[in-house]
């Protein structure tokens, strides 16, 4: 569909839905007695509304989604209906003429309408499905107790001596008394009269079981916001359960807490790994790309090799945090990882810790030996705030470059080569 | 059991249903001073409840789920209790005869059965448990308050000067009243009264409970509702925040929440893998066959092959989606992975992506040179509009034609044919 | 601890929680006016409930689980407190002496004692966590009502004509309907005394508090109860939905339904494979020796073999379930596992389906020749009713014989037999 | 930010929230016809607050997380007016001068900034999401509660003859009446004055929500709080149900059961495995060296090691939970596992478990010479009390040996030794 006519539908929708409202709220009002609208601005009113309805017949059987069969038969009555032009007979009749009560609800039946518009709604906007789900009702509950008021009004009579609007806003006062499940009881069904306690009794049960549905969406509503934020707690409940009882140094606890903190303020309890894992696989490379592949130009070892392999390392690098003070590599261990510095900074060390042979920024890398010898790593290197690192393994790199057998020779050279310097 | 017998027990269940429903209605009237019925229609439809529920007591000793020996021990009393059939006494004694109360309320223990019903329901019918649970709790409460009410009126004995219905009525108003915790207030008991007091406390805490229960109920429903939709959104969300702490572009961003719109709306989030991985392992071959078979046969390597062979490898395919502009392969890179289209269409264009060379449709397939070379990409393929692809790759293809050595040597000697013509 | 001791604690603890609530709901009735207890049976309560709490201050004090200088700073006051024998004061005092209301309060400081048994309670029952924690809520609840109702009689003191009990009962009454939120209005504070108004306002919000706390845990306990079942149907509308949108026949999408729900009323959806995998190590092995052993036992290949070595194996088993008329195996495909009969039978039949060869019952096995050679199955298989078969792949079962030399080389021996036999 | 100023920050947050919670109480109060502060503290009160609300303004303009901009954007209307110092007007004007309502008004303005003070509660405080929210919450409806009854003071302004005290307690009380759903209808608006209709209708709806919010905040903690202990019931159940469905001897479910129970009582259910394997890689190296080196220093075999190799075997070790009872290693079969004794006490017995030839301990290690040889084990092993061993697999240890060649020649060494001793 283009962008003009998705942009008609959806002011059409919202105008058609605008006069289903009006309607809804004004055909009942005819069952009050003290209620009798005229005038031409009304007739005019009414007129507007029949024709729009009739327009609408047309604009929906047209809807490219619907086919002509499926709408003539789930909606054509509901349509065609209260788009009757009854005022017409108002015009052309006498003055003292009635319309039927049935042709005015006749208008109302178009409310069934308002819940076709709901996935429309849904899919464009980005909002939460139950506050979408609590909307619609709030709005058919506002318009139902609307009806209950003009119900209780019709069939009490007696005339309360007040005003229509006191009138009516005494009926919408017991409404929401007993819709709310308060029930201060000033209001009260005459008890010699069935239909009164009958329609009081129907009101109960509607409003308590309105209520209780709105608590239950808000409780829906609620379990739903905070999931992230409660499963990251349980785990970090559960791993600082676990240093306690295995009596792990205060120290340690602490780091541990700062790392799952820190997680939590910079990506929501959720490793950029997971995420990055969860998406299709044609997005994975895209996304791997823009991320690490200027960190990968820098490395000497790749000037000039081909985008498409410089592509692939990208998909395999890894991402990994680590706190203050964290060894990222120790002295004399056999590395197998070649790390780049996204964010932070890092010191290399000597074994002992004492000297501070350099301090690495973001863009730099270290441990690159590590993906052409097994040896061991000749300094230790601690991250010296919060880093963000990419890590690189042998495995995967191996993997790669096997495809690329030009460069991998290239490697493989630099490799012996750095074997004999060692030697 | 056979299908005729196993539609006579669902009818029969309805019935007996509809009888116990009767008695649970009727029985509790005798409370009410006014109703004093009589009339032979009346001993007649007592007489047909007693017949049904003799009746019963043999269907249910015989019914093949329940050995004759825990019937005797569970449900005996239950089912001959209610069967006496105490109203002959009142054909044969004197008009001003009374039955015990107890004999009438004997009638009632058959309400314990409607529980019974219950699992066959869950069973057959598709409904969340629930709604089951929930309609049946409604159908409890319905009679509950009955008989609050007429107890209550029992109770109060007063004659409140109102006919039977009236009284009735009134009574029924004031227990909704009070079930829904709305409490009006204009009917309560005498303060002087103890036994009214400890009678309408029993009902608030009843009623509070039932109250509590029915929200409790909705909330759970509700909460299973959106399952899948809240676990789309929190996974989109996630992706979401990720791209805009990387500062991604707006446009792939855009193609993002495309690709996870068009994965909710086309299979409500789940991709088919997903699915097809949770199946036992005799359902997967079957779906794969069905659905992937075709696509293999108009592929000329595949001609001729051992139809098992076809299978197995249709269980190999892996469904993929790409969104409209996604680069399928890049030219260059090295390919393992052939590729078939099952709905969309994609370009074949040059590596500066100014020639389009040809446009693939549906059951159209490419990439087939990366199952026999390691090879790059001498094209690049991209989506049109939403694409389903299938991907083959040459790791489990490989070890499928193991299998098949006859085909394997073809597949070898047309490898190596190809590689002489591009040497 | 000894099952005696043990058994001892729990009956003392039983004992102590009802004399805990004896003085829980006695010491409050105090506040009455009317409540006047005397005579020689109410001293000897009073003196055995402090006799019975110095004598618990003795068992707690030396209670195993707590160390003496824990007790002392926790519990010392919550125990010794309530069991000061102030009573004592009335036998030798004179007949008007009033004990102190302070003293009388002390008692009921030993209430704070019920939460330590609640720990107890949850191990050793087996009951949902909420379940229990409803319990004892509705426990303090009432308790905390009796004490409201208690204060109010006390603060209104006007003496409502009324005897003590209807007092009682008007105040329980009034106080139930505030918490329940039903508030009928008939028993309303005095508008001009402060303290009322406050006192009412207080049991409100305590009241509303207590209603909305079971309405959340009734919520929570629902939630718990059908997770295995909800999480099931998600599962089997997900199957439902794929089948429909890629419009599979109907006869398949009949059996995956009779299959999952075969798997619901056998298993409750979960596979015994599930199942196995969650065990930990040690009982893995002893669930598959006491499940497999014995069929493993009637294959003649394994006739003599070691018994760890059939142990071994029997953990390697896989158990599947089968649909009527699934083909376990098809004519001329490569099989590369072995097939026990648990449960159900299966039928070896001809390529085309017309001859039926033989039908396998439970306990039978079919397929060995797969774990010696790779080779076409030479004939085809099917399920007749619902089938629990275990499966052995040729992986697993070279994997473990390849510990057994002896077993091994046999095998090998059986195998090219076999190879030779054929060709 | 240092401690010292962070520290800052938060007790001046603290006196803000103070002063604004005096605000937001103290202005309403104006409504009430009889409520006419004056005097010198008054207006002092008063001086101090407009004092430190301008300070605020510069120390929240000096805030380095906010820049100076977007303060100026989405702050400063918020901050200036409830800065005026109006109350200046009060010194300067004649006796008889009354402040503008709408200046008053401005004050409250402030209490958007409590809002603004939730996420670092959140974050420096271990709370419950769902408890901070509900505190705010209680909060905001306390003020707002307020507010209603000064408001409804206000409108009904008869004068209900009690003194200022009482008139405002009676609205409060009416408001909580209302609030909590209670409704006792003791006090309801005038049915002919439309203003009082509608303030009761606007409080209803308004209580209504709150209440319903409540409940629904409840029902989430409660569900979010069982979580780990539902998940090991249900994992409990489906193998209890499992071992029923099977038959399996009483004797081995007990021990299923008992182990679980273990399991839950020494850490809640999930293992160390489990929890290890969540850590990221950086902590994971550091918990597996805390945990397991000491053992490690303790086996002959690696005397000397070089300590990097110590550390990376102290990673590979798995830890695992033996009933008691439980065979560890069974005499015969081919073991490929070295076990340390990290708790309990395991007896190493002849293959009939007559003889017990050893009982080991806390720190004891077997079947060493499995990650050696591939050879039957000589000796059963079973767990006397519940067993917490570590488990080495050859697999793992082989893998990492091999980065250290020297190390390696020497375990050969020893392992050809061990066989030709025993050929």
């Amino acid at each position: 569909m283009s962008k003009i006519k998705s942009d008609f539908i959806f002011y059409w929708d919202a105008l058609i839905l605008l006069l289903i409202t009006y309607a809804a709220i004004e055909v009942p009002l005819h069952l009050l007695p003290a209620y009798k609208p005229s005038g031409v601005l009304y007739i005019l009113a009414e007129c507007i509304l029949s024709l729009c309805f009739i327009i609408d017949i047309y604009v929906r059987y047209h809807d490219p989604k619907t086919s002509h069969k499926s709408y003539l038969k789930r909606w054509s009555l509901i349509d065609i209906l209260p788009a009757i032009p009854f005022e017409l007979l108002l015009v052309f009749g006498d003055s003292g003429f009635e319309i039927p009560v049935i042709l005015r609800a006749f208008r109302i039946v178009k409310i069934f309408r308002v819940a076709s518009f709901k996935p429309l709604w849904e899919y464009s906007s980005n909002l939460n499905p139950g506050i979408v789900r609590l909307g619609f009702f709030f709005y058919y509950l506002a318009l139902g107790m609307h009806w209950i008021s003009c119900g209780w009004i019709k069939m009490r009579m007696q005339g309360m001596g007040g005003s229509l609007i006191n009138e009516y806003l005494n009926a919408f006062y017991w409404c929401t008394t007993t819709v709310t499940t308060i029930g201060y009881g000033d209001i009260t069904p005459d008890h010699s009269k069935n239909i009164e306690i009958l329609y009081t009794m129907a009101v109960q049960f509607l409003g308590a079981g309105a209520y209780g549905y709105t608590i239950g969406n808000i409780a829906t509503l609620l379990t739903n916001i905070d999931v992230a934020r409660i499963r990251h707690r349980e785990r970090v409940d559960r791993v600082a359960n676990f240093m306690k009882s295995k009596k792990m140094p205060k120290k340690l606890q602490e780091r541990v807490h700062h790392y799952y903190n820190y997680l939590w303020e910079s990506r929501q309890g959720y490793d950029d790994a997971t995420i990055l894992s969860e998406l299709p696989d044609s997005f994975k490379y895209e996304f791997a790309s823009l991320l690490n592949r200027e960190i990968l130009r820098k490395v000497p070892m790749f000037k000039g090799a081909d985008p498409n392999l410089i592509r692939e390392i990208a998909v395999c690098l890894k991402p990994c945090i680590y706190t203050p003070g964290d060894a990222v590599c120790t002295y004399g261990e056999i590395g197998d990882k070649m790390y780049f510095i996204n964010k932070g900074s890092v010191e290399v060390m000597s074994q002992d810790g004492r000297d501070v042979y350099a301090t690495l920024k973001d863009g730099d890398f270290f441990g690159e030996l590590a993906l052409l010898l097994k040896q061991p790593r000749n300094a230790t290197i601690k991250a010296v705030g919060y880093c963000d690192l990419y890590s690189l393994s042998k495995e995967s790199f191996d993997l790669v470059i096997s495809n690329y057998p030009d460069f991998e020779q290239n490697i493989q050279k630099m490799a012996s080569e750095r074997m004999n310097n060692k030697s």
